[in-house]
């Protein structure tokens, strides 16, 4: 027989009733785990959520397209939602609570609160998407507030608003775990998006180049090249080969301050973000020491 | 026989141990009562702290002269510090955790994270005072994730920062109630401020001319004025009477938006920032509605 989950997902919009869920499983002394989400829930989710479920007694999933993040040329609109496929994806993976807040019920009219990491937020991602990591830091901290966690539950694709989340518990005084998790690829290596769903045919053989080319710049580390000049022009060579691509940025550095980085010493962060089609889609991976 | 206080107050300046007595009185259910402070204690402060010990089953007051809410010209170096005395008074009254922390404790090295309160901070104090209500906001969120109130305590002296610390609770989803206090002024009018004690007695007279102009303006607009432009002037006028005093602003505004007002009409704020020697001192006094 089929091994079937028996939990029932409890399903709100709600913040306040969010808010007495949260309130009784803190009563009960249930550790909590957060998967926060903009939902088009693939399997790296599905992976984050199966952490969240191995290691706290309930799991908390929220899927919110949280508009302050997207700047005005962006994809807001066309940003893939499918709330229905979404809920029985939770369901099926035994997810005890979603929160999917409608947007006034987040940013109700008069809401005029927003944090800012400085610093960290300057570069990669942040320099291209200036209202990204102010959008991303806020409603992170308004999450965490209203499902109030033990842990919360990040992927490293996002590896800057990784840092940035950890920024802001740590100087915020927050108690939250946060657990990072990496990236979870397709087979032929492509890193998973919900945006991955843009991609046309071409577009979708086109995305390859990116872990591709991470691929290559690590196997020429391990040979003993060391010039990040050298390394950042094998990737652009490979990102551009076979066109139908642009390039956002293409960063070597450290992995905690974002400070670009001549030489790979010491532990490096490899970072890309490109344009193909509609599509901005990001990958990177870390060299350790070695 | 006099009363004494038996209570034994609990000094710390260690996040994690203030972090320990919340979480410790969180699982015996007891409601906490919050007074954040710059220290220097006068009667406002204890009027605050009283309120607290009255309505709560414990109370923290935390002394923190924040140095992110200081401008580069403004009185950080000399805002007056007599934590012993601070200490005594709160032994004296009964409060149950004084929290101290250092300014390394609060921003360690790599503090990169800051509030921002938009709209409502862009007048008034804000206006003279660009960086205080970043510093302020940030500095009480952090406080408020440290102490874990129920309640805390805030005197209307400061009526923006306490519209601003509102905003912050209700758009960030925390679950702390925001007791307002009325002003606590000394017999002759004069508003109490840690900042008076900066008084020359000859400022200490000029200072006067706050409460006095403010309550010139209730009597005439009880009379039937109801230009704010007659009524400002008026103000000045009473103000700038006997010299030795630089007006920073003047403002007849509503009381939650600080929007101008060209006529008493509706709920009013006329609030008031002086300069008298090296002491910038503020009142303020709502009209209601009549």
């Amino acid at each position: 027989m089929m091994e079937t989950n028996s939990k029932v997902l409890k399903v709100t919009s709600f913040i306040s009733e969010m808010k007495d869920v949260a309130r009784s499983f803190k009563e009960n002394d249930l550790n909590v785990g957060f998967v926060p989400t903009m939902g088009c829930l693939h399997e790296g989710h599905l992976n984050l959520i199966k952490k969240s479920l191995e290691s706290c007694d309930r799991t908390v999933v929220s899927i919110f397209v949280n508009q302050t993040q997207f700047g005005p040329n962006e994809d807001l609109h066309s940003y893939p939602r499918q709330l229905q496929s979404d809920i029985e994806k939770l369901e099926e993976v035994g997810v005890d609570v979603l929160f999917h807040p409608t947007n006034e019920e987040m940013y109700p009219s008069g809401h005029k609160t927003s944090l800012q990491v400085n610093k960290i937020t300057k570069s990669l991602c942040g320099k291209s998407r200036p209202s990204l990591f102010i959008g991303v830091s806020t409603v992170v901290l308004k999450l965490f507030n209203i499902v109030q966690p033990n842990k919360a539950f990040f992927g490293e694709k996002d590896w800057q608003q990784l840092a940035v989340i950890e920024a802001l518990v740590e100087d915020l005084n927050l108690d939250i775990a946060l657990i990072r998790v990496p990236i979870v690829r397709e087979a032929d290596g492509l890193a998973m998006s919900s945006r991955n769903c843009y991609l046309s045919p071409q577009d979708r053989i086109t995305a390859l180049s990116l872990s591709r080319s991470l691929k290559q710049a690590v196997d020429v580390i391990r040979q003993g090249t060391t010039s990040s000049k050298v390394i950042s022009h094998l990737i652009q060579q490979c990102l551009l080969e076979k066109g139908g691509l642009e390039i956002d940025y293409i960063s070597i550095c450290d992995p905690k301050s974002f400070k670009e980085k001549e030489q790979i010493c010491g532990r490096t962060l490899i970072a890309l973000a490109v344009k193909i089609g509609k599509s901005r889609l990001i990958d990177n991976c870390v060299i350790e020491e070695f």
